[in-house]
């Protein structure tokens, strides 16, 4: 809801609150705090409806001078988002593999590299591509219960994360720990993710949005120019990595994803999900 | 003052002691080290003529085979180094802006890529350039006295760090730390900045000195020659970065204290300081 | 020996057990785990046969689809390797130095860039090119006693270590911990590698094996084809470089090693090793 500080007269912007059907929105025009929620049950995982509506939603809050940070955060209990939604990846044609793809790389490119300051409040587990998201914010504060989990465990899988989800990685926790981590597609809880630094802070699950908006007042006391350029100056070498390979990166998506011996073992895994419930 | 212990015979360098208006410089040649104290009060900012002075001293002191290694201290209770003078930015000709900012490069490529062991007797607050002198060295100590604070605050002031003083920071702290503390403009305290590894010790101020001879000592039990070739191995990369492109990083810098926008808040910046006095 | 759970039927292959001169090697064909024992008294060091025989052991079990990983630890108390054996390099031809080089790049390519999952169980001291051989491995675990002490100390010697001994060390300990410790030549005590990221466990040294075959068993659990490219993608980059600067690297090994002034600090170097004894 529009802040009861909001300036009178200031005309109602088309984005100060919208709610499409994966991720609801809200801006906050007094604090120019908006708040991406997602809410794709069972577990928010990535689609490509998900993701489009993502791209699309973060695309209209960096065009609105209205706002100037992001907060993403979960509005399904236990889970941030379980990353990609693997039915994307199962028995579909190379067109929709392509677009799928397309729509992963987006996602990254648009919030790694927003000029918007960018919180997530980690309020459940978050693999794989949910660990992603996490690791393209500004900052990342995690709900403090030991039983959510974070961390890139596509080799856990028999996949392999692919170089931009490592470099992004890499810049946050370091080339080390990255490649331990990597490698045993480690799921970390919150705890050991705090001690690793793939999270910046760990608070009790009540406190988490009172705490991101708290931290997100704090980024905000800069200007914003010297801020966004700054934050050009430390990610540009990374996001030019995938806008110089991007073609080659959804070839190489199609490519595995195409192998019989990946689409069986997909199976098999969407198989025992559906038997966990 | 000569050390008592200086061997007979030994001729009396032409460096031993000289003094010039802004940095004091001792040469103990009996131990090969010298002491380089900035005595620019208030603030030991880094002036034109406060660069040329420390580039000039550190040029002799390579140049004399009795040097081994270098001390850089302040004789100004409180104030390591306050940063670029920002006179020096303010209502100038285009010719003062390159000249003033060749110096700073100068500044930066001499004591980041001296042959000479440096250390940092970090004994007061030092912000913005004078946290780039200090990083610049091989090894800090701080006096551990929390009202002392060291940090890039560029961003705070609306201006953003060279890709060299990110460059130099990063292979201190690693990415992540320098991306926050950068996008925050932080001036961290002294316990804050030991923990995050921007100074390598803290000590009692008293103890400052003595802690600096003996790291020095410890640095000096190497032989130069293997250091050195070591020391280059792990800087050269950043450092041939600006000297690859040391005219666009003038020109960049040109451009953005010519701007209108920027004149006025730094004339703004200088009046809010006068006042504080 | 083979162990008891090995399936029968399964055809006793050429390297279940083989022992050359200087390192003994066992595989475990239930588990899929070689272990590699270096047993060339007095110190483990990297003689240009040791070396050959490493690379050649290890290309064996590479090419064994039954071996999955590889321990690699000492039958020498108290040492796990001392390093690069300094009679190789002294007094030789220019042959010999260019075919003991070659062999010195060939054990890191090999390892650093081995398929398989390795451990280092580093039970005794290892400095210098046995710094290297751990550094190069997937995991490191030390025994905790503190009189055994690990790093790359060659500027101790008056000598650099090569850049791709630099590359291998800063991926796993960062850069500024890898700049003060090669600068200052640095071996430390098995407590101090922990804090520094240099290992990643101590363990008491009797409990050394069973923790190695632990860590093993855990990373087996991953399927081989996501690790090794995930391995691949950590890795590639500085296995690249030296494959570039192969001969170039060479080259410098033997102008270097050609010196006299260095001829002769290896030989003061090795008289005051034969004292000691």
């Amino acid at each position: 809801p529009p802040s009861p500080l909001q300036p009178p007269g200031r005309p109602l912007g088309p984005c100060r609150s919208f709610s499409n059907n994966k991720i609801q929105v809200e801006l906050d025009e007094s604090s120019g705090v908006a708040m991406m929620k997602f809410k794709s049950p069972p577990v928010n995982s990535l689609s490509l409806e998900f993701l489009t509506e993502f791209s699309i939603s973060l695309e209209k809050l960096e065009n609105n001078r209205a706002c100037r940070g992001v907060i993403i955060t979960s509005a399904v209990p236990k889970i941030f988002s379980s990353g990609l939604d693997i039915t994307e990846m199962c028995g579909k044609s190379i067109e929709h593999y392509t677009e799928f793809w397309r729509a992963v790389q987006e996602m990254w490119l648009r919030l790694y590299g927003s000029g918007m300051v960018t919180v997530a409040a980690v309020n459940g587990s978050s693999p794989a591509g949910g660990c992603l998201m996490a690791l393209s914010c500004d900052y990342r504060i995690m709900a403090e219960n030991p039983k959510f989990s974070i961390g890139l465990n596509e080799a856990q899988l028999g996949i392999v994360a692919p170089f931009w989800f490592k470099d992004t990685f890499v810049n946050v926790v370091g080339h080390r720990t990255a490649e331990r981590s990597l490698q045993l597609g480690s799921l970390h809880p919150a705890p050991e993710a705090h001690r690793l630094g793939l999270v910046d802070e760990l608070v009790p699950e009540e406190k988490l949005m009172e705490k991101a908006a708290a931290v997100m007042a704090q980024w905000l006391a800069l200007p914003d120019h010297a801020r966004q350029l700054t934050k050009t100056m430390m990610r540009k070498a990374v996001l030019d990595r995938l806008v110089a390979h991007r073609e080659e990166d959804i070839k190489n998506f199609i490519s595995f994803v195409s192998k019989e011996s990946i689409q069986k073992s997909l199976r098999m895994y969407m198989e025992m999900l559906k038997k966990r419930k």
